[in-house]
C-alpha cells in the first residue's frame, strides 16, 4: 500500500489506474501511463529539514516521492547522489553566468540508467518476480543486469549488436543471459517485449513501465537538493528514447508541486543531428516520424522513441529549446568536460555540446545558470574517447628523446 | 601550519623532518618518510559523534587525520566515501561469516587512486607549484590527470605501454600532456623521477611523497567509520608498488592510536603468482628483489616494488597473510563479484581471489568477518573483462531463433 502514491493516469486518455507493480501501459487505450501522487501527503511528511538530516546518500533519500511500498529488503547498489559540481572556467568558457555539471556517470554501473534499474528491481519484488528483462543500447541493460545481481535477482538482455564491447562486457559480467540482436534498436525492442509475454518477465522497459521514470526523476530531485532549492534558469540534457527528459521533467513538477521549489528551470533538449526525431517534432510542429540512427552517441541513437509524448511534454511546458549536435560537436564537449576532470561518454557529453551550441546560437542569455547533466561514463565507450582525445607522446625512455618530443609538440 | 601533524620521520633512520609541501624521500639517508600525527590533537578535536554529523562526503570529511593546513580552496573532485556493500551470497559461496565489498571502483576516476591524486593536488597548492608529474601503471595518471584538471593545474605523465587503452583514454581527455614510454614501469618511473628534477614539478610518484599515502589511508578510515568503528578481522587487498596496503595500514594505525578503534584487523596481501616480489620475500623470508612483470592484472604488475618497507611493514606488523593469485583465479573473482553487481578491473578483484584462495587453503578460519577492497572499475580494462565474461548470444530478430539459442544454451 503506497500511501503516497493516487494512481496511474493514461497521459492519451486520462483513465486512472491502481497502481499496482505489474502494470505497464493503459489497460484501457494502450498509453504510456503517469504516476499521480499525493502532494498534500508528502508535503505533510517531508520537509527540506528533515531531508537534510538524512543520512541515505542514495535516491532512496527521497522516499516519500517514490511510488514504493516501504523500505524494501532486497540487496541494493548505492544509486544516486552523484556528484554535482559548480564549474566557472567551463561557464567563463561557454559564456555563461554559472554552469553546473551534475555527474551521473558516477553511479554503480556509470551511468543515470542505475536510477531506473533500482526501482525497476525493488517492483518485480513487490510484484514477487524475480526474473527481469529489458532491451537497451547499453546503459539500461548494464545497469538492469548490475542492479538485478546485486538482488540475486535473474535477467534476460536484449542489445542491438552495435552496443559498445565495454557495456556488453559489463552486463555479461554480472551474469546476465544477454541476447545480442543483428538488427536496430526497434528489433531489438520489438524481440524483448515478445519474449516477456511470452515468460511473464517484469519488464524494464523504461517506455513501457510507468515505475522506471519515477526512479529516473530523483536526478532531479538530487539537482535541487545539492542546488539548496534554487533552480537554475537552464537544465541541459541528452535525449534518445525519451523516458530520461521526462523524467527529469516529472521530478521537477513533482518537487514544483509539492511546495520544495517555487520556479521551474526551462529544458535544453539535447539530440544528435544524425538522430534527432523528437527535436525535429518540436522544430517542424509536426507529429514526430522514425529517423536513421546515425551518430556515435549510442545511447541517444534512438531513430524509433519509445516515449515520445512524455518528452514532447517536457520540452513543450518547459517552454524548453531543441538543440542539435553534430558527432564533432559532441567530441568537442568531451573534451571540454574532460578539462575539468569529467569523463564523460558522448551520449553523456551531448547536453554539454547543445548547451555550447545553444549559447553559441543566442538562444541562452549570458547571465543564465545552467546545469548540465552527463548521463553516462567515458569509460563505457573508450573506442569514441581515444577519437576526441588524440594519441600521447610514444618514446623510448631518454631524456635526449623527451626534450625532442616536448618542442616538437611546443611544450615547456 | 598543521596544528595535527608533528613531522615526516624517515621509517629507515628515524630522522624527524619539518612536514613542509613538497618533502619527499629523508634528506639525510633517502628513506622513505611517514608522517607523524599529535594523536592528543586529535582526540581533542574530532569525536566519532561530530565525525557522524558532517555532511561531506568525501574523503575530506576526516579532515584532523589529514596532513593539510586547512579547508583548500581548490576545485576538488568528489573523491572517497565509495559505496560499501555486504555480501551475504558471497560470503556463504566463499565459505566465511561476514563478508563486506569497498568499492573503490566509484569514484571519479573510477580507482582508489584518486584519493592520492586529490592529495596532491592539495599539497601541490600549499607548495605554490600547479604543475604536477607522476609516473604509473595506469590509475595513478588518469587520476592524477582527472583531479588536476578539476583543479586548473596542468600534469605530465609517464605511462609504460602496456597501460591498457582505457586508461590512456581517459588521462588524454583529461588534457594531460602524457608521454607513453616504450619500456617497463622501472624505465618509465627513471625518466619521470628525471624530468620532475629537471622542471620542478610536483612530485606525485606515491612512493617518493608521503603525504599520497595520507590520501590511500582514508579507505581505511572510510571502512571503519562504515562499519560503525567495528573493525573485521581480516582486510584483504591486492598489492603492487606497497604504497595502497601502505596506506590501508597507517589509516588503521592512526585510527589506532587516535582511539577510534579498538583492535587492528589483519591484512591479505594479495599479489599475482605472475609478479609477487613483496608477497615472495615474506614467504621467503628473505630481502625482496626484482621480479617480471607476468599478470594480465596490470595495476599490480610491479616488479620492482618503489615503497617495498612500509609494504613489508604492513604485513608483518598486522600479522599479515600473503597469497599469490594466477591469472584464472583473477578472472574467475571478477565473476564473483560481478554476481553481486560489483564490476572490478582484475587488479581491483585481486583481493578478493586471494581471499577465497586463503579460505580455500584453511588460512582463514569459516567464522572470520572480512573486508575485501575492490581497488578500480572494470571498465578501465575491458578486454579481459570480456575474458572473463565470454560472449553473449547473437542471432537475428526473430523468436524460432531465440528459442533454439535458449535451448542449446539449456536457459528457460
Amino acid at each position: 500500500m503506497m500511501k503516497n502514491v493516487i494512481s496511474a493516469v493514461c497521459i492519451k486518455c486520462g483513465a486512472e489506474h491502481e497502481a499496482i507493480p505489474t502494470i505497464t501501459t493503459c489497460p484501457k487505450c494502450g498509453g504510456i501511463l503517469d504516476i499521480k501522487y499525493d502532494y498534500h501527503y508528502i508535503r505533510k511528511n517531508l520537509t527540506k529539514e528533515k531531508l537534510a538530516d538524512r543520512k541515505d546518500a542514495s535516491m532512496w533519500r527521497y522516499m516519500e516521492f517514490l511510488p514504493v511500498s516501504g523500505e524494501s529488503k532486497v540487496r541494493k547498489l548505492r544509486v544516486g547522489m552523484s556528484p554535482f559540481y559548480e564549474v566557472p572556467r567551463l561557464a567563463e568558457m561557454l559564456g555563461i553566468r554559472r554552469l553546473y555539471v551534475k555527474d551521473d556517470g558516477i553511479n554503480p554501473t556509470a551511468s543515470l540508467k542505475d536510477r531506473a534499474s533500482a526501482m525497476a528491481v525493488v517492483k518485480a519484488e513487490e510484484a514477487g518476480v524475480s526474473t527481469i528483462a529489458c532491451s537497451s543500447t547499453g546503459n539500461a541493460a548494464s545497469s538492469l543486469a548490475g542492479n538485478a545481481a546485486a538482488a540475486g535477482f535473474e535477467t534476460y538482455i536484449f542489445v542491438p549488436e552495435r552496443a559498445p564491447k565495454g557495456k556488453v562486457a559489463q552486463l555479461m559480467m554480472f551474469g546476465a543471459n544477454v541476447i545480442s540482436v543483428r538488427g536496430s534498436y526497434e528489433d531489438t525492442f520489438e524481440l524483448s517485449k515478445e519474449a516477456i509475454e511470452r515468460w511473464g518477465w517484469y519488464n524494464r522497459n523504461a517506455a513501457i513501465n510507468p515505475y522506471l521514470m519515477e526512479g529516473k526523476k530523483t536526478v532531479a530531485l538530487e539537482i535541487a537538493e545539492q542546488l539548496n532549492w534554487e533552480m537554475p534558469d537552464y537544465i541541459a540534457i541528452s535525449v534518445g528514447d525519451g523516458c530520461t527528459i521526462g523524467g527529469l521533467w516529472k521530478g521537477l513538477k513533482d518537487l514544483y508541486a509539492a511546495g520544495f521549489i517555487d520556479r521551474l528551470p526551462r529544458i535544453i533538449s539535447v539530440q544528435a543531428e544524425g538522430c534527432c526525431p523528437l527535436n525535429r517534432s518540436i522544430q517542424e510542429g509536426k507529429d514526430w516520424y522514425p529517423m536513421e540512427e546515425n551518430t556515435l552517441a549510442d545511447s541517444i541513437a534512438v531513430g524509433v522513441p519509445r516515449n515520445p509524448d512524455k518528452a514532447l511534454n517536457a520540452i513543450r511546458e518547459s517552454d524548453g529549446i531543441p538543440v542539435n549536435v553534430s558527432d564533432e560537436e559532441i567530441l568537442s564537449a568531451m573534451k571540454t568536460l574532460g578539462s575539468a576532470g569529467i569523463f564523460a561518454e558522448p551520449a553523456g557529453a551531448a547536453g554539454t555540446a547543445g548547451l555550447k551550441k545553444a549559447v553559441g546560437l543566442g538562444l541562452i542569455p549570458a547571465d543564465a545558470s545552467v546545469v548540465s547533466v552527463v548521463t553516462g561514463s567515458g569509460l563505457k565507450d573508450v573506442a569514441n574517447a581515444m577519437k576526441a582525445a588524440g594519441e600521447p607522446i610514444s618514446i623510448e625512455p631518454d631524456m635526449a628523446l623527451l626534450l625532442e618530443a616536448f618542442r616538437n609538440k611546443g611544450l615547456k
